[in-house]
């Protein structure tokens, strides 16, 4: 049996914090890993902007759920399902991947959880796992099924790297140097093809 | 994060076999693992029936795509799926499991495949592993996922004790006499209430 793990933002979605600070117009959070490594750090940071501006879970939710998947995403997934099992690996929360999720048909998704208090703020958070995409691609070959694993970024490599088979997608010219044993692709179309070589190759 | 591991016939669709036989009226294909007892047994038997009657993969995929999910278990999977994450965990193979995915809208699964020759009879099969089901809970528990299972007969026994949470599903007498203190459900509604209790105490 053959299994996709997919990375999420990036790929399947627009990146889900910069999309919202865009339509918010809150620039504090366009902040980022880049801006501060520190990853506990700046969720806590941005759960204070939250706060201050008022915002809550609902309101949140209801802004994610006015953004869309990107062109041609909702398709790549529905082909992608009917050749092999697709799980969605990402380091986002489930609470904000919900109303995306929902305009993909709901495929399978591991990720990361927020802490939500009485009055429905963002009160924390919590990580599934250190590595998560990694020992999840770990697990999924434990049990004899075999792995591709595609994703975008920095934090994908470790699950690309431990797949039966990789691929970068959409990635910066800078991932594609320093990796360049990994197919990079820019379309779904090519995606679907590496799928259906991986199909046959294992 | 929560995922319900969801045993497939029984559940969502009716008995593959069974409902083979009935369909194409080929009386030795109603034979079980209750008259053969033992399985690899049993799948050379049913193979040689096929390949005497001389149906092919694709002629026994069109019986399978004339037959239908159990009533109501599209919209359950629609409703689970809105709520936590779902993975099927099944015996059957994947070659004859996906005409009723596809109705049910590609659910992840993780089951059985075929060996098929060039020819497109059935020659053999490969199970993924023993006992898939329940090292398939196992592994998604060792990523830190709150896993709920269910299940209809004996076969789904591991995994609904290994689970965090477990339930059987329209199972026999016989079998929830022998296990009466796992809850024992026949109507998707139940299941859906067992799932939001779930949720709230993991």
């Amino acid at each position: 049996m053959h299994v996709l793990c997919l990375d999420l933002e990036g790929v399947l979605v627009p990146e889900i914090w910069i999309e919202f600070a865009k339509v918010t117009g809150i620039e504090e959070l366009k902040r980022t890993t880049r801006d501060e490594p520190d990853y506990a750090k700046l969720m806590n940071y941005r759960i204070n902007i939250l706060k201050k501006e008022n915002l809550k879970l609902k309101d949140i939710q209801k802004v994610i759920s006015g953004m869309n998947p990107l062109p041609g995403a909702k398709e790549f997934i529905q082909e992608a399902k009917s050749l092999l099992q697709v799980i969605i690996l990402s380091d986002t929360f489930t609470e904000f991947a919900h109303p995306l999720m929902e305009q993909l048909g709901f495929p399978t998704i591991f990720c990361n959880s927020l802490k939500i208090d009485s009055d429905n703020f963002i009160s924390g958070f919590s990580l599934r796992q250190e590595d998560g995409k990694t020992k999840a691609v770990k697990a999924l070959k434990s049990i004899n099924l075999k792995v591709m694993a595609s994703g975008d970024s920095y934090n994908d490599l470790g699950m690309i790297k431990v797949a039966d088979s990789g691929a970068l997608f959409r990635t910066t010219d800078k991932i594609k140097a320093d990796f360049p044993d990994i197919p990079a692709y820019t379309e779904y179309s090519q995606l679907i093809e590496h799928i259906k070589r991986f199909k046959t190759e294992f």
